[in-house]
């Protein structure tokens, strides 16, 4: 099956996806958005294991519940074993475990990471690279230390959230995203980040996948321009996709 | 590899998408929306074949083009080479296949004219049954004859666009969907649904994938009452979610 199945479809964008489901569909659609397609045939082949049933990766972190890597290895095996050319996660703490992942995996991973900082290299659309950014993240993206390592390598301070902070507002936010209350999300991750604009923050960093959908209902004037780690990551996919030799239909 | 996988994930509802990636990720969407969820592991779990190197459902219909069969039979070929417990196709054109499919897949296929029966057996949110729907679907998808037959059975008749009012209205929008460019979509899919309206349809049944982004743009009160055929078979999907005996991680 496999053989024949890669021989008519090709190889496509694979998504481990389901941390949590609503940031997968949110990395669905930007990567449809950044995609220049006229046709459906234009855009970017994505499977998207979209399975949320994987132990939670916050409370883990927190020590407080099972590890998230076997299932998050079953995952990666099925887009594997069905021809996936390269893997996304359109999950920041899910890449605390990115090396264990990318190890195992035939298929080559995108660090978000990555894909954030080719987008400030690259310049901004409105603007230079920040000198601060603020970091709106879990705190065990933040200890992993994978984006004050890759955007301090390009002079790029990284200012984050305090422990009372997180407990008061980013935590509760992103659980109210995950349940589905953007409402309640948005308040209470509007101010976290208005603690780091407080500090000096030229630009929001927006590095956890339940904040952007959230973020988009506050009134954008009242905080520091945002860089989407989500659309940052679609970017990177299409240009995968871009670079891959054409296969006619 | 897939033994493994399935022994630690459980088995998943199957999206055979790409057809096109909108609508794809429209179903995801709407998936989400219609699960009772508090945490990320009440979700459905699913996996999205999002790929849309599928030859031109419509262009084939139409005599103008290779047969989308085989990327269709890999696709689902993949969903189960991974486990699928059922497999959904956000795309009511491709139902034309529909039996051919169900018949080489180990999953069964859910069928979206089923999945808009059950909705309108169970009766509406907002009132009773319509003895008239306006059918806004594809010309393919209109002489499958699928939903005159399910429907009819039901006593309700269906209401449809003539060949002329595809040609100046209905097809050109879905292109424009497709091309993403939603505004152009939404004023020619609005005028398709005018007509129905004006020969009495009570309610429209959007039973082409791309119609819904589309006319969620449009004032509602200009236009009868909507039935989403889209958030029907999200309904359906998470019917069969509920149905599956509980897996734990």
């Amino acid at each position: 099956m496999h053989a024949d199945a890669s021989a008519v479809l090709g190889p496509f964008v694979g998504v481990l996806g389901g941390m949590g489901p609503l940031a997968t569909v949110d990395l669905l659609a930007k990567i449809i958005e950044e995609t220049p397609a006229g046709i459906d045939q234009d855009h970017v082949p994505v499977v998207a294991h979209n399975v949320a049933q994987i132990p939670d990766r916050q409370r883990f972190v927190a020590g407080d519940g099972p590890s998230p890597l076997p299932a998050m290895h079953a995952g990666i095996a099925r887009l594997n074993a069905i021809g996936a050319g390269c893997i996304a996660m359109p999950c920041n703490t899910a890449h605390i475990w990115f090396d264990t992942l990318a190890a195992h995996s035939r298929a080559p991973l995108i660090h978000i990471a990555d894909a954030v900082a080719e987008v400030l290299s690259d310049g901004l659309a409105d603007g230079p690279a920040p000198a601060r950014v603020g970091l709106l993240a879990t705190q065990g993206t933040l200890r992993a230390g994978f984006y004050q390592q890759r955007l301090g390598a390009r002079g790029i301070e990284v200012l984050h959230n305090r422990d009372d902070e997180f407990d008061a507002w980013f935590t509760p936010g992103c659980y109210a995203v995950k349940a589905g209350d953007l409402e309640r999300g948005a308040r209470l991750l509007g101010e976290a980040a208005a603690r780091l604009a407080e500090r000096g923050a030229e630009r929001l960093l927006l590095a956890c996948t339940e904040v952007p959908p959230a973020l988009a209902r506050l009134d954008p004037a009242g905080l520091p321009a945002q860089i989407d780690a989500t659309r940052a990551l679609a970017r990177a996919c299409v240009r995968w996709w871009q670079q891959q030799p054409r296969t006619t239909t």
